[in-house]
């Protein structure tokens, strides 16, 4: 086993925004497509599929075997498709369970697809498929009903807190809104991709103070899809290969309560474990920026800088592109955005870009190293989902 | 890789049948101590949990993180949860995703949890749920509103070509039942443990033509558990192992189209490579009868007769506890009852019981290799997951 290596062999997307007329079918298979083309493989050479999905069941009225059915027309019947969900880490989970049939040695090449429709035309649902996503026995009345931003009081909650701890302004927040715009400009597949400036951030409209609607991650439709290989059964493939070295999963747990990120910090002790690299050698990072504070929080959490050093770090300029350490250059869940279980396969597709030197106007120089943080759910007050990915850029000689 | 070696440790369950004042959380969490306890581990020692479930979404309105929402009360909190859906071989489907974790390496101990809840004090719910398993797309208008019972549609048009090719009658799908019933009888989890006669069933009433109530498999709640775990790691466990020798799954495809049950043929076809044991080895059999027919035409599938040979395979009593091949020897879907996303889990726990020689009065003496046959959903017209495990007892020496 210790031989064996999985790569993440070719990426497709469908792009992320509101798209009432298309289909989830419609999106994923475009995703799907994509990503086949990309590895240089047919439908033939796929041995199995994942499909990542949260709420399809309240949106389209579809509640079993969506991935089937949104797959059926891409000739991949005849493969076995297995449905994951776990909220908003929906996508991280379907890639670590891809993973494991590669390292087990039961698939070589597995196909991995993410892919939400989140807009209805009754306007309530896409706050009910969030609401779905914390244990509903947890939530008021008004929150289960769908009728609250119910994740953004928690968010705005825990922000607050991290307000008085680090010193950390809504200026703040308001830049971490701006770069992932600036980001997002160079990314085709991105919702938000107009520039904004903080002032525009901090005016656009209270959600829960201190956040403001900019600062939040919206509502999306989209797709992403990622093919997975043994590095064996990649050859003779490209001579830049994109090798997955730790892929951990662990749910908030009641140890962690004293420290409000505690399950992205195990998450990612975990990951950096596994792949045997330290946090100062990441040279790109895609996290989980459902509001604009978590970028913040979570780079103190992911080792990227001290604690309490999430606000310097971003004013130091470092986690820009150009900086030492880039956040979000696909422009994270705020300006990328957010169809929930797309979100996780999305965020694994651009680091493999980046490490592929295949991220255009938005690439990271030299880019050896990159992590991905996604999580999802809340149970009992606890991550229902926090996964840590751990990518590096291998040069094959000849 | 070749060494590792993965084994039933434990099994649980709840008991199946009518729980209106029941949660899914009560019913999961039932089956999930049991196991743990039967493994003689605790949550502690647990590395990751699957949770196989298909439509609590549609019947309790928990759409998201269904298996961190169930199980939060079992101190598993902190470990990942993955939750898995495949209709009704979604137990399967997360019982292979486990055995590949432990294949992988990247797990040692793992719990597998399926539960379901489908009575309703709505009593349109249970069908509309059941109708999610197809594509929407492909159902009549009146089955999508689950106003009718779509899949006995489709089996009673299968059973009838069944019924052209093999010379099989209504009165062998009575004796089906008859059969299950008997069996179900020394179940204790079982939703049917009344023996019935072969003209109660041909007179339970008309589902579609030839199907009867009795030869259906009914609404059922229920949950059921195993902790799978490397052989390494269940040292020092007991004498008797039960071994994963093979766990396949494929979804239908248009080359089986000749043949009805061809995507059972398929799955088991991989599964006999896979363990390197011929259908002839094979001495107790879970199979997924859905409807009483199912099981002869299975039968031929699976192998453990010729074609056409599933009537006379069932009138020779090979099938009967104390036959050559007994199936369904803890009832079957039509006995011991069909809550979807528990059902994979409890045959798979059946036959570890079996191979145990803990199955008590239903005990098949001297079973060495157990079989379980799993099947869910329809998409075009083709099986969305057929599912095929093949297991085997392990004495070891001290």
């Amino acid at each position: 086993m210790g031989s064996l290596r999985v790569v993440v062999e070719g990426v497709g997307a469908a792009p992320f925004g509101k798209h009432l007329h298309r289909s989830l079918r419609d999106l994923a298979e475009e995703a799907a497509v994509e990503a086949l083309k990309d590895a240089g493989v047919t439908a033939d050479d796929v041995d199995a599929v994942f499909f990542s999905n949260s709420v399809a069941g309240i949106v389209t009225g579809q509640e079993a075997i969506r991935g089937q059915t949104a797959l059926r027309g891409t000739g991949l019947l005849g493969k076995p498709v297995f449905n994951v969900e776990n909220a908003c880490a929906s996508g991280s989970s379907a890639f670590l369970l891809a993973r494991n049939g590669i390292l087990a040695g039961t698939w070589q090449t597995v196909l991995v697809v993410g892919a939400e429709k989140m807009f209805h035309e009754d306007r309530i649902v896409p706050y009910r498929a969030l609401a779905s996503a914390a244990d509903l026995s947890d939530l008021p009345e008004e929150a289960a009903s769908g009728a609250s931003p119910v994740f953004m009081e928690l968010y705005a909650e825990r922000t607050r807190g991290y307000m008085e701890r680090t010193g950390a302004t809504a200026a703040d927040f308001a830049e971490v809104v701006v770069k992932a715009r600036a980001h997002a400009a160079g990314n085709p597949i991105a919702q938000y991709r107009g520039q904004v400036t903080a002032d525009e951030v901090l005016t656009s409209g209270d959600v829960v103070p201190p956040l403001t609607k900019f600062m939040c991650s919206p509502i999306s439709d989209g797709a992403a899809a990622v093919v997975l290989s043994s590095a064996k059964a990649a050859e003779p493939g490209p001579i830049v290969q994109v090798e997955v070295l730790a892929s951990q999963l662990v749910t908030g747990n009641p140890l962690h309560d004293g420290d409000p990120a505690g399950y992205v910090a195990e998450a990612a002790r975990r990951a950096y474990e596994e792949a045997g690299v330290g946090p100062g050698e990441v040279d790109v990072v895609e996290l989980h920026d459902a509001a604009a504070p978590a970028e913040l929080e979570y780079s103190e959490a992911l080792g990227l800088c001290g604690p309490g050093e999430g606000p310097s770090l971003l004013r130091q300029g470092a986690t820009r592109l150009g900086g030492r350490v880039p956040i979000n250059t696909g422009g994270g869940l705020i300006a990328r955005g957010h169809p929930m279980g797309a979100t996780g396969v999305a965020q694994i597709r651009e680091i493999a870009l980046q490490l592929r030197g295949d991220a255009g106007e938005r690439q990271v120089q030299g880019a050896r190293i990159g992590l991905v943080q996604n999580a999802g759910g809340s149970v009992g007050g606890a991550s229902a989902a926090s996964a840590v990915h751990i990518l590096a850029r291998r040069s094959r000689s000849r």
